[in-house]
């Protein structure tokens, strides 16, 4: 199976009293459900994972599973930083029918996590799933880096099928795809470079920006795909600010604000994470106007 | 209540089949009770909580109280990322007798979590944690770095009690010291600065190195109470290799390794922790000897 | 004037005994001159500039002037701490006849170049530069890192032309080549994402790598300026090793052992750099020959 | 010869025009004289040596050798990139009868600059300086960081006689002093943790901020050497915020304007580096006015 397309890095509705909403996340889902998405990562970091109970987690999959169209992937963020508890989750994600699991790498007790204890905990993860296992790299929240040549090693366990960067290096996602097995998954975390890592031959996105701009992160996707460079790099160009100002910047928070904004539950995130301020609304607002207003651009251009 | 003296950051014991040994657990806490140790961290970094359930963390808690002798003091490492799980373990462990709890910085979403926030999740838990809170700050583990200013903010509110600072910088801590009220309860957790933080007028260390040498450790708090500075220092440069080639490059593995050399039950670590390597164990097995030596000659020394 | 194209960050040529070689650099810009490069930066980073002495600069100028075929393009590195001595090198470099300069971020006092220090450095110079500057950051060596929204502030001033990104960002020099005026000339300094800095609508490159394999740089240049995507990304793939591990890993000491093994005069390094390890050679020689049966593969491919 | 008390790291006072002013240089040096310093570091980072041509280290330095009191030591900030250079300068402190050159380590090519590398230039250097070499490390500026066994290493060298280390970490200069020969000389950089470095066995310490505060500086150090831990305990707690306000977050900038308070000539850095702002004016006032309040305190204590 591939994992190829776009994939919204979903967030976790929370009400009001700070439980989670089920309803409204089936609601969200049912809406994208109607995008070109292929499929959705459930309690990933956009998610607030670490912020949930594994009870929670739980609900939180069966529900996307229940609202999911059917031909979409779901993909469930299962890696903590325990291997034993890592694999007990894929295991509840396999019965509840995922499609396969994104492993974060293991980051609390940095200086003993060398490459070698990074790769047993993965050989192990991936041994004992029975889904397929997405690597996740996230060095920005982990604090942990990868190299080319540890994730080539383990692109060669028959059951670790791709990955997720979100490193936003270019030239990382480029030596990795160059480097590992035709079928091995690269995908980016990194909106602000989607267009580049398809170009060097990425499977496609997982994406946080994909929870409030998904048509156009699908649209940029499908350019490539038809071989419209030149689409495709205009499409980039209008989700920079949006990337790296609202995903990057401002987390789930901002997600949460841009998806409010379009008519998506949003919603807070759970403490210790703040609301925005009214400044960082204003700028989540901003940042969405001029993005949309450049694709209306570029659509009407494309269409004269 | 004052939290002085040293205390051990207690290694949670695993069975060969990876379960958590509470037998284990009870008869090094049996030992510890013989010792000067003031009391118990339980499930702080060195006890691996990261790698356990909330379920574990609780038959953890409940074994600790039963095997703590009277008078020692029990602090739960309690601090998770979420802000309400926190408050939850808080009452948890106000429930089983405990007489604090220690809060780690939350760190995964480290661009968002600023000086406010940080703040905030710490005013939350402290207003409703029905124990004493103390500060836990580990930026070689969290990535998450603290501020002299910012600890005076938090050392204002009525339940929160002190701080563990695990940075080694001491001159942060002398600051911190001198600028907070007089009953705040600053520890060291670095073994390798215990003297100048005592020295500076810190109440203590909370220290995975009293895992495997408590004598130690608590004849240098003696030293410096009794004004013997000569003899705090001499004890103080028996530790420096100890301190940073187990505790701190070794971490829980190769603290619990140096406990199984010196008597007590140390075990493997949970995976993705590995197991040290033979020349690993080699190192730990010389650093004890030569500091073991050491001592002895200052104990002859001062005999004589 | 438009800086666009590739151009070669040369290395500094020393004898045996230590001292500059001025023949050997003449010997080596004479060779270029017959590729497709479209001009030079003389000591810069890869030039060993801070290991040279400004006497030695200065005629290192000089000699790269009267190397240099017309039309070639030469842009003197000038920047250094001391923003009078930095516009001091720029008037010297006017004074020669070069075409720009290039001014490296000032980085010793880290904690007090804020960004308005940064950007008063550059505004002092670019007002008394009779030569246009380009910006240039590489905050691997310094330390420094810059932002969207710095460059742009600078970008405004009539003097400042562009800059050479020499971070691998891939998306923060797709933003400032979008937030900044067209004629703004957005180089990168990263051989490896050069392709990806062409179709976001870069001017070109100052590379170390075009040091060994200039004609493989200009050709993926000339790729992407003919449209020929497919090409430019799999001559890009042929050049992510030795972008890597050679020009990243190695730095001007490995450059200059490449240069050695295919034609042209590299030679040793100053100390403290120190020469290749055997181990290392072995590894610069390996990526070499990859990389140039990857290029002939194409060559035939395009061919046939 | 031991390198034993206290230093100032002199700044490099420069007249409205931006030339260096060798009449107020001397004119500061005559009165440190009357004080207790050991001796003086010429050009280090607060004399803004990398801001300096060598013509003009070459005048300051001939200006501090003629205006020091016979027996103050003087220690010549010789360190630069280039190991050539370095010995040139160290010949060139020889020849001027400075007693030490103070080398810092090498830092522009930090992923070259291996331990290897930073070894083998402390030897060249050592072998060929014919003044005695202190090693310094300082990576807040730098950006590299050194360990125990590497100096100890470089301790056996018999030209190498001692280090200055501004890190501020008091395990790893603890566990130099306690590694290296015995008289080998470890002086701290870190006025917030003299105290402690000199408790440790430190030789002394080479401080920023013994230019504005010289007595308090030399009488803690005095304080320790007679035995008087408590009153050098008081007195380190006066100078805390006065390290890390000035010397640290502000350095040469905040140290000179901190000398124009107390009467030495402080005047302006050189661009890049900016003047204090007003509102950082008030900070270095407020902090200067409340360490004096202290240390008279400590003064009338003392006395009643």
């Amino acid at each position: 199976m591939r994992f190829e397309g776009v994939f919204a890095a979903l967030t976790t509705p929370f009400a009001p009293d700070g439980a989670i909403s089920l309803p409204k996340l089936g609601e969200n889902i049912g809406r994208y459900n109607r995008t070109g998405l292929r499929g959705y990562v459930v309690t990933g970091s956009t998610g607030e994972s670490v912020l949930l109970s594994f009870g929670e987690i739980d609900r939180i999959w069966s529900t996307a599973r229940e609202f999911a169209a059917p031909g979409r992937l779901l993909i469930a963020g299962a890696g903590v930083d325990s291997t034993s508890e890592t694999i007990a989750r894929a295991r509840r994600a396999a019965g509840l029918g995922y499609d396969a699991v994104l492993i974060k790498t293991p980051h609390y007790f940095k200086p003993l996590l060398t490459p070698t204890a990074l790769e047993q905990h993965y050989i192990a993860v991936a041994d004992a799933s029975p889904l397929p296992v997405l690597i996740y790299s996230i060095p920005q929240y982990t604090g942990i880096s990868i190299t080319v040549d540890w994730v080539a090693r383990l692109a060669e366990h028959p059951n670790i099928v791709g990955m997720k960067d979100s490193s936003g290096n270019v030239q990382l996602v480029s030596e990795i795809i160059h480097l590992c097995r035709p079928d091995f998954n690269v995908l980016t975390g990194s909106s602000g470079t989607l267009f580049y890592a398809l170009l060097s031959g990425g499977a496609g996105g997982i994406l946080a920006l994909a929870c409030f701009l998904p048509e156009a992160a699908v649209e940029l996707y499908e350019a490539v795909r038809a071989g419209d460079t030149a689409r495709a790099s205009r499409l980039q160009f209008t989700l920079l600010s949006a990337s790296r100002k609202i995903a990057g910047e401002l987390g789930p928070t901002g997600v949460k604000y841009a998806m409010d904004c379009v008519g998506y539950y949003g919603g807070n995130p759970r403490p210790p994470l703040l609301p925005l301020t009214e400044e960082q609304k204003r700028t989540v607002e901003a940042v969405l106007a001029e993005s949309m207003a450049r694709q209306k651009v570029d659509h009407l251009g494309v269409a004269g």
